[in-house]
């Protein structure tokens, strides 16, 4: 099992990383590499098209503005396409939303939050946990992870209060 | 494998029975219930954190406005959830749909398009075929349905000529 | 010279239909088809790598939601592309226009109004006017007729008054 | 009488914190601490439905994106939940308005403006003010304060002139 | 205890009245009446300076476009003031919902959602139930009348299945 | 003192009709007329920059989508320019108030509210009305009206309560 | 004929000032103070309603957010009056727009730009100079220097070239 | 052939001179010039009256806020206008694309995505490659250096890995 980390531009690595590294986490096998659907529409092709063949079981797919990577992508397999919104600067990134998560009937892309190239990597580890017990335990851990982490700053902003807290954050 | 088909309230079925009938389609098992975050909110921690010992592979979830089900769903159970945002008379689902998408690093939800009931069903069908052979090949029998059926209505519209085809179709 | 009319889906030809007329009025030579890229993209790789060969001068490409149809098409050919935004139920076509306009550097779509079909005709004309006199002369005599009829409405208002003119008009 | 101020990780503190401000420079009973609805949704069962019976009489929510927290927990106990959505850096904060305001039928959130912390605790303060006679005269106590500080800029600017007073502000 | 609902104009009144009918049913006495911050500002001032004297506990005020009746009426009083945007034809209240929510530090309006009268009410009842436990079991008893309304229809749509439901109600 | 009235197509006249019709309501001299800025700018370019020796005092103009008109009159003339935006089916008019209302520095639009003809017709009667004592005079008058129209729905729907004034306004 | 320039906040001032400044180069009367619709009701109500017999001509409004001030001046005053609506951090000012610009029937707000001061005091001016030929005189040459000042950058980069003159502006 | 590059402020520059420097290296005939819609309107009606006998074969223009130039030239000349939408820092370009791109049936105007200058002449180089093999050739061959430089990117980020390529970059 191999999740495929493409996108549109090594502009949105620093983005597209954070998927790449949580499935480095959770011992998840992973390719990461640079697919524009605009400027190498034929690679995207390519691609997507021998995707199930040479073992990827999903496509996570980062793009930003006028965002077909995601889309297209899904229009030429049939793995499931995970879409990460880039944020852009002129409309913070509701363009790159609207392009990624407004497909037509038929062909769906999972459309993520915009820059969630994280969570992109959850939800895929989350699918293959459904027919793969050892991710499903390490994907339960790492919810658990989060859940203690949080308890560990209730405690403190418990003990502290939230002015010694802030303080400490640098905060105001 | 069974897929988990919620919604907020009967009033979303008109669009979330699509999801049911695609299903339905292809053979995949599934069940089909209302659960309110806002109004049944046990009945939605007894529903998400039961879903993997109950046999359920994925769930499905929609909302409109306010539209915490999905993420909700999602922060009690590790099965993947998908998103459907419904359209809201005030502000046309943009409202559920930045409820559903802008989730938080830790719990990701794949969010469809506004209405997008039939796309997660199909997503869903993508999903447990990166493992079952059998549905992944149902769903490249959908799609190339779906390319058949656009290349009867291309020959139709290059006979007839834009004129006729749209006046059997009521058009204009 | 000969124009190129695409869209995603019979649904967009009562919007599209316009845009063959007007080149049928001006005596330019076209075409009109279907091609999805989200559910023929092998269809849309072969017309749009070989329009130009073809002998199309350019291409009009409506499509509606995550409207990946025009910059697709740009993406592959280097013959200008102009795109029409169709409206959407959800979202009023904002969509559509993000998804067609917000082009990356390298690969321009000429974006019109939402649902603006007739609009990128006459743009088609106004390109093919640069080098070709005699469409020149047209598209010029088409503005002139438009200014008439903007006169011929001037002189009934101020003639009759606009409670009148508002009355005839089956107004308010 | 105690408020219970809750938010959805501690990077929004340093907005919080001025809701705790607020409620310390009234007199008013209160306590901080971090109930995350997506990543420790027991927690959030827990404290919400013993809110009333620890003494609680009204909880301020903060919380930003997909803002689950201050619905959720106005669905689980029956106290009045003001809600103070916290800005984004993709959406300015729109997300986190929505997805608190928008709250159907049977369930109301009172929604603060963007980042409005201080204002949740007046209008908590109000609230209270009710029933209590000595917070509602602390209000418009407060009240007459805001008023007096205006009062004071205004006689300055009337005397410096705008000119001076830009000057002395730092200002253009 | 008594509850003064205010609209600015009687074309709000079939969204307002939701807000009367839900306090009828409660057993909580109020007052309907129009109060245009427009219109009649001499009236406003007159009607918020002396809420608190006549004996009213909390204000629910309704307006459209630039929405400014619930924010003016916090600022006269300090009794708590709840605000529904009304949705409008041009822009589906979000204008509404911005004049109304986007209050500046001093001055809160608890919004409800866009239409959201209801809520108002409810709001309304659970602020009043802090103090008053006969309110406080109302309203728990409605929330509660909710949970089993739901659950009739979760019992009828799992007995009858999606399709025989959506037929009953008229469906697709 | 004469107020031009003008609007870029005959089917603006339904909501511009309106400020006509306020004007010969308070006695003020009008003219009505279609000025197209991108159909007749020949005609644009005369009528603005003619209007101050033709006698008109000021410029009422409503526009729709890429509304120009009132802008490039602002352009051309000296005198003051209100602009009316007229409501789209696309984007609800939000196109059409951007257009007017953001203009560059040094040349200003009066914008009204979407549709808002009949307030542009206020405004001008109001800016004549500054040297103008029999005009400020019917303007008070107008604003009394409008108090009194009120207060008349207030009686009746204190006396009547709102159940009752719902059934007749064949409300609900 | 002086102007009343009137503002929200001290925190408006650094835009607000463009406002005064033009006036005292255009020569024309004004007076600058802070008038808080929210925490200065009462100065509000005096200061409108006196407006007119203390001499004044016209309002000029600043205000951010729920931008109540200029709409609420209106409702009490027969004089024009010019809303600027101040730019916010979380949503641009689009807040302040709306709350601004979508006055209902009967009390119009003639809305600037977003931080469009000058333009408020220009069109101050424009309106003045309706019955005034002194200050009709200096708005026009005001246009022109606007116009001799474009005309000197065009002059300018037609002699040195885009990419000298980019460099001399530090550009790039 | 030669393109006229205009815009209404020498502050577009820094942007549209995106559009000058890729003509120049196309070795494309241009002008580069300021023509305001709002502060120069003679100019505007000279400048585009005049495009096609002075040899224009068309217009790139950009402007920002109540983006008039793009439209305004389309109404006046018959060669085809690029609009280039320029960011604001209110809204983001959001109020300059509605403004250039809505443009009415009649009138079409080529919108670029925000701040795309260097699109807009891609795209005009690609208009004038209809007829003009020559140019052809350059504009294929441009799009082989996009693809060329994508697939270095693309070896070096699959040699080294992304955490290095992100090092590199002086990432995260």
């Amino acid at each position: 099992m191999k999740v495929g980390i493409i996108m549109g531009s090594d502009s949105d690595l620093p983005i597209m990383g954070d998927a790449a590294d949580f499935l480095q986490e959770m011992g998840i096998d992973y390719e990461v590499t640079i697919v524009s659907a605009h400027r190498t529409p034929d690679r995207l092709y390519e691609y997507a098209s021998t995707a199930r063949e040479r073992g990827l079981s999903l496509l996570i797919a980062g793009a930003g503005g006028a965002a077909h990577l995601p889309g297209m992508a899904a229009s030429i397999t049939t793995l499931p396409v995970i879409g990460v919104p880039i944020r852009t600067k002129a409309l913070g990134g509701v363009d790159s939303l609207y392009s990624i998560v407004q497909m037509p009937p038929g062909i769906p892309v999972a459309a993520m939050a915009i820059n969630g190239a994280k969570n992109a990597a959850i939800l895929a580890a989350s699918i293959l946990s459904i027919t793969d017990a050892d991710i499903a335990e390490k994907v339960a851990a790492y919810k658990q992870r989060l859940d203690q982490m949080v308890h560990g700053k209730i405690e403190k902003l418990e003990q502290m209060g939230h002015t010694a807290y802030l303080q400490e954050m640098g905060g105001k």
